[in-house]
């Protein structure tokens, strides 16, 4: 099995026809976590995407946004940690949204977005993401008034307007310069299940299981449905949605660093060309330094 | 001569068929700079302003955004001064938009005018903006160069997707509650003449003058035909153009503030409601601090 094939089978090309039914979140392509193929292959990915990393901040043209959704214990924070481990930090920054606060309510959903897109040369990982605007808010109506839209824009059409939004701010990116890769990490109801115990389980897991996890459980269906949605009506060309299995981590790891080398080798970087009187330089330099107490 | 009305007259309802050609930069709807009316008119729009500025403020849920475009001289500074001056400041925000900087060139070309949205309850002016980018940096190709797009993304398309990029930038911040008004305010080539003539002939004037604005003279029409575009591809119905008259300061500060009134009363902006129990908590706390030595 070659590193391509995976990011492939996984990517969502007819985004209109997606339904999360038919995608099993237990999916492993045959693999086992025994077969030191897939430890093969994760180990392979990093290294080609350390290389890749690199060309992207030399060649300074690019920017690289990798948005990460799931439902709770889908993995999202260990993926950060065992894929981009490893990748120099000066050219990674990860940003994890949380509840937007006053300063962000006071401006459109987009805004605290936009501040933290990654540069030129960068790989910005969103952990969460604007897609909460039409997840976690459409889920619990309740964020919405917190919005404090005028009453005359808060109507039926604003979900349609949302994804509207969100596309245009997308291929915006896309046509200056931002690749952008969007990743749904799908756990099954039943393995969030197993390891919300583990954590219950475990006291240095503690930290990570609030109460409210429970509620939103019973708000799964919900959630489904809206994710079900956002990625109908957002996957494009340029900004895809692939959809990870995610009951098996090692897996989903290895899905999303496959997809990011596939990714990021298209973009077919390179270092920047010295030519002319630039190269002409270099060697005047290097004669210069040559020198014995130069 | 209503307020209203001079709004409406120089608004563009239809701009697929704007051509500046049309409209006269000296046109003063047959009043003169001696009729007290103008002054009455001025005097009358900056009064209504500044009540519906604290409506906005008090209301919090829209936000104010004027974009105001021109060449040089033709008086966006001195607009602003004589509109703005009495609104308070704690509500209204100018930014100027110069030379992006090292960082804002390595973001896409929204992310600079993005920080310095208005937040709801506020007015934000932009002296310059993202229309330098269809213009300026259309005019002078140089400048797109220093954006380092990819090579595969700079192509004879780019002005179609600006604009755009534009337009759903701005439906985006409409939809979410921002008010957006787009002044340009139309000055003649001799009129900016005279008014250059004028700055080399007075010593406190000197700092606003600088050779390059003769150069750029000379790329009149080319900056005409860049504004004819954008203001046809991008006037909408929740983000209209205004083309204001500007061979006549004491005109142009007279139609701005007609249209800012104009725009701002179709809210129906009003303090917010007082009910119920918070209406019988002040009912409390009114009788509390009316004891003495409460």
């Amino acid at each position: 099995m070659k590193l391509d094939s995976i990011a492939k089978r996984f990517r969502i090309d007819k985004p209109k026809h997606f339904r999360i039914a038919d995608h099993d979140p237990a999916e492993c392509c045959g693999l086992t976590v025994d077969k030191a193929e897939a430890k093969v292959l994760l180990d392979e990915g990093i290294k080609r995407l350390t290389e890749l990393q690199q060309r992207l901040y030399a060649s300074n043209t690019w920017s690289v946004l990798i948005v990460l959704q799931a439902m709770d214990a889908a993995g999202k924070d260990s993926l950060i940690k065992h894929v981009m481990t490893g990748v120099n930090p000066q050219g990674v920054e990860v940003h994890s949204f949380k509840q937007p606060s006053v300063e962000e309510l006071d401006h459109d959903f987009l805004w605290r977005i936009t501040q933290r897109l990654p540069a030129n040369g960068r790989i910005g990982i969103f952990n969460r993401s604007h897609y909460e605007e039409v997840l976690a808010v459409r889920v619990h109506r309740e964020l919405l008034a917190a919005q404090k839209l005028p009453d005359s824009l808060e109507h039926k059409k604003i979900w349609k307007h949302r994804f509207d939004d969100i596309r245009g701010f997308e291929q915006h990116l896309a046509r200056n310069g931002t690749l952008i890769l969007k990743f749904f990490l799908n756990v099954s109801r039943e393995e969030q299940r197993k390891r919300f115990l583990d954590r219950l389980d475990l006291p240095d897991k503690y930290w990570k299981f609030s109460l409210s996890d429970v509620a939103e459980r019973k708000l799964w269906p919900k959630y489904m449905a809206a994710y079900e949605e956002a990625i109908r009506e957002t996957g494009r060309d340029h900004a895809p949605w692939y959809v990870v299995p995610a009951d098996n981590k090692w897996f989903t790891r290895m899905v999303v660093a496959a997809a990011l080398v596939d990714a990021l080798d298209r973009l077919k970087l390179d270092y920047p060309k010295v030519t002319g009187q630039a190269l002409k330089d270099l060697d005047k330099a290097r004669r210069a330094l040559s020198r014995k107490g130069a």
